[in-house]
């Protein structure tokens, strides 16, 4: 089982042990004691001073008190706000007095999510960031099958890559459609995959409420059901129907997953100009409004259940009217939420690796790589959409997964900082180092040597003619290669043969049950 | 003439008047009032404490006072040193008891460069960013001819090009090496070129005592002798030889521009683990102690003459020990060099849209991106590389200058941030606006929609059909159409006859009165 690949070494250069290299490398190298996923050490961009966070809150206390949002056909959605305190009119729910303030409270600030193999769990909230892949695409891409429709072979390839790529801490969720199975059954083969051909943490199926259901049933087979009630073992992502409306596959996915004490990632998407406002603090209040009411219900459901605050804000080509990534206005947002979540103590999901291009070039990565810096020094807990995403989303590939991964152990290291300790800074390298000299072989550049630079595995930073020489290849082709090697030397994590006999058992049945729909 | 270009309007979109909008992106409209550049409202990231800075400085102050730099081969820069109460022992210089901070004071903390137009002075310092082009390579790449020795013809159109770029706010330099003309010579077309086919503000020839000289003296003609006496009207960009050496050329020209009043940046250039220490806060603190020591012999040529700190740190791949660019550890150098800037009250130059990659591809942008993006929010002023750069320095790139120049107006933007008055936060929207409605026509939106977003015209965010349609083009493919038009209806801005005639004059003089040297 080759996983997280350490850097080749050429003749003619410093041999250099790689043991602890590799070791910082592994996923489960950099977070919380006992937990993987990047812990951070150095400061986050507040943006956004006292007065102008509090002015955000207040708009947002007003969407939520006066304004309200629409809980619609969920009967049940409306007894739960009834019970806890909400005014109800219709399907209009008013939270008023700081409600939504005080249910957000019993929330945790931070929680485990726990992955199959324990030394893959996460914690999400605090100090932590865990980078998940893209979510929720119908088509793939790749550059030797061009664009195309997702199916279950792209699913688990895309599960399998994001199991061996170091800098994914989570195995994500839909990471493409598999648009080959029936819709009412793919959900049971996408839990299946990241259960079996993954011991990365996950998430589970969202998109209709025996859906939800059959999630925390597999998550029970996998776990053990004793396990699964106090701990958290797989998150869900409900997308809220901005502006300020709920419907019941939001709440419906809301109720289970928080009445098993699963967690629940609430995060308003909003085109500005479109689902909200089309100025980036009248966009950020209304995200926080509505993903303030989305916490507050799960916590209405069962205090504590684990919740994310979500934001996803985009812009608008002002030529076509069509939604933009990467740009300066998302990026601001992404830091200015980072300060509301925190002021909530609420563990935090914005931002990604986000692009409109239809294919992995320039304009691909300068969108993704602003959008992904601002996501982490902005404070972003938990990264979906960190690696792959194409085409606003519409487009999983294969070739921006692996390139963003790259960018990602990047971002890593920058959470990091740097010591600025004596051998930091190099103090007694100069009895060594004459003005004039240089650095190449003083004890000083040995000793720290092997752990100063992220090695960035698909940069190419060789001499333009043996660039040349190995055929002038751009970072796509690159990046096709890499992908290619990564699955054809995949082998699965091992699972209890009990627990993979179970889970296919289950999706067996639940598939027999019902006949097969298309839409 | 056409400058700075407005975006095009589809049939079917609101139509909006484009008039406030062109304003605002006009390359006068940024910067503090009167000058050019990007004027900032957003904070610093700050990323070291209080105790990692002061580490930092103790160690440059130790490199300052016990190591001491070298001076080679001039002897006038010695003399200087003695004057200025430096402690000179053959060509090893230290200044003790905090010498080059106290000649450091003595520097504008920041100060106006004229441009040839007036509305395109720019400030260097304080709360402003100015953008120029890459400098030094001697090639030039495009899509259509390769990778190829750069020529004159090149310089000028790169001149001609950042002219015309509406978020390149200053000519650069050396932009390309005009190959195809003598070395001793071509520094003159240089500077005509900058002089004639730009109106925006230039850096100076630094390479020879006389060639230092020919620009003051070109720009006496250009901007009068008795005006330049009194302002800033070229700068020169001087690199230390690290480690902790100066050598001729660095300090004649400093010299000569110091002492004509007109501006230096000073600018190490430390690899990691070769000219400086491997570790990042080794590799500032000598950056830091070698640009005081340039500052403050600026200051010891003439108190107050204007001068710009410099630092540009690269790592190094671990694989095949050349520089890399893009990678964390010199992100992370731009954040905290911002701070020691600031703390010296003087202006900065750092980073750049750098990339080891041979072609704008994934690779160029990413690392491009994470590079820009720390420079502007650590602090740079004066951002030199700001675009073009491609492999490592070594090539200025026509589609890359293109790209990177659209991601500079994304920056400029994000430096302003967003308001959170009531227009920003949409407050009355809400009236119009209900849960489960949209934005699309709301008076919100029509009031504010054609200044919410930044057009960033080289990233497309059509449909995939509309982007198949026309050609399936990947960002460099539209980037060298773009600079095609831009060069195909470029007019130059006017100049006075007389002056005109005058530089030409002194370029044929010049020429004439030596012979030709090619190396």
């Amino acid at each position: 089982m080759a996983e997280a690949e350490a850097p080749t070494t050429r003749a003619g250069r410093p041999r250099i042990d790689r043991a602890a290299r590799r070791a910082a490398a592994a996923p489960g190298g950099g977070g919380t004691a006992g937990t993987a996923g990047a812990g951070r050490k150095i400061p986050y961009f507040d943006l956004l001073d006292e007065a102008g966070l509090q002015r955000i809150e207040r708009q947002a206390n007003r969407l939520l008190e006066q304004v309200g949002l629409e809980f619609r056909d969920d009967a049940e959605a409306l007894r739960i706000w009834r019970a806890a305190g909400a005014e109800v009119a219709g399907v209009r729910v008013r939270l008023p007095g700081g409600l939504a303030r005080r249910l957000c409270a019993l929330a945790p600030e931070r929680f485990v999510q726990h992955a199959r193999n324990p030394a893959r769990s996460v914690t999400i909230g605090g100090p932590n960031t865990v980078f998940a892949p893209a979510y929720g695409s119908p088509f793939v891409r790749c550059l030797e099958q061009g664009r195309r429709y997702g199916t279950l072979a792209d699913f688990e390839n895309f599960v399998k890559l994001a199991w061996r790529l170091p800098w994914l801490h989570h195995s994500g969720g839909t990471v493409c459609e598999p648009c080959d199975q029936p819709v009412n059954k793919r959900h049971l083969d996408m839990l299946y995959a990241h259960l079996r051909w993954s011991d990365k943490p996950f998430l589970g199926s969202i998109t209709a409420l025996e859906r939800a259901e059959d999630t925390i049933e597999m998550a029970r087979l996998a776990f053990g059901a004793g396990f699964l009630e106090a701990h958290c073992v797989v998150l869900g992502n409900v997308n809220v129907n901005s502006p300020l409306m709920y419907d019941k596959v939001a709440t419906e996915a809301m109720r289970v997953y928080a009445a098993a004490n699963q967690g629940i990632l609430v995060v308003p998407f909003i085109l500005g100009g479109a689902m909200g406002p089309v100025t980036t603090a009248g966009a950020l209040a209304q995200a926080l409004a509505e993903a303030m009411a989305g916490v507050a219900f799960c916590q209405a459901v069962r205090p504590g259940a684990p919740v994310v605050l979500g934001s996803f804000l985009s812009s608008m080509s002002l030529r076509s009217g069509a939604p933009t990534f990467g740009m300066p206005e998302p990026v601001l947002s992404n830091y200015a939420v980072g300060q509301l979540a925190r002021r909530l103590r609420l563990p935090l999901r914005c931002g990604g690796a986000l692009t409109a291009s239809k294919i992995p070039d320039a304009q691909a990565a300068y969108e993704s790589a602003d959008s992904l810096h601002s996501t982490v020094l902005g404070g972003a807990n938990y990264v979906l959409h960190a690696a792959g995403w194409l085409e606003s989303g519409l487009t999983m590939g294969y070739e921006k997964l692996v390139l963003d991964a790259d960018r990602l152990g990047a971002m890593q290291v920058l959470l990091k900082g740097f010591p600025t300790d004596d051998n930091g800074l190099a103090v007694e390298a100069y009895d060594e180092v004459a003005p004039g000299g240089h650095f190449l072989g003083c004890s000083h550049t040995l000793a720290n040597y092997e752990t100063a630079f992220y090695d960035a595995r698909l940069s190419d930073s060789e001499s333009v003619e043996q660039w040349e020489e190995q055929g002038s290849k751009d970072a796509a082709t690159r990046a096709l290669a890499r992908w290619k090697a990564l699955l054809a030397d995949y082998e699965p994590p091992p699972i209890d043969p009990g627990v993979d006999e179970a889970l296919r058992d289950f999706v067996a049945r639940r598939k027999a049950a019902v006949p097969d729909a298309w839409h």
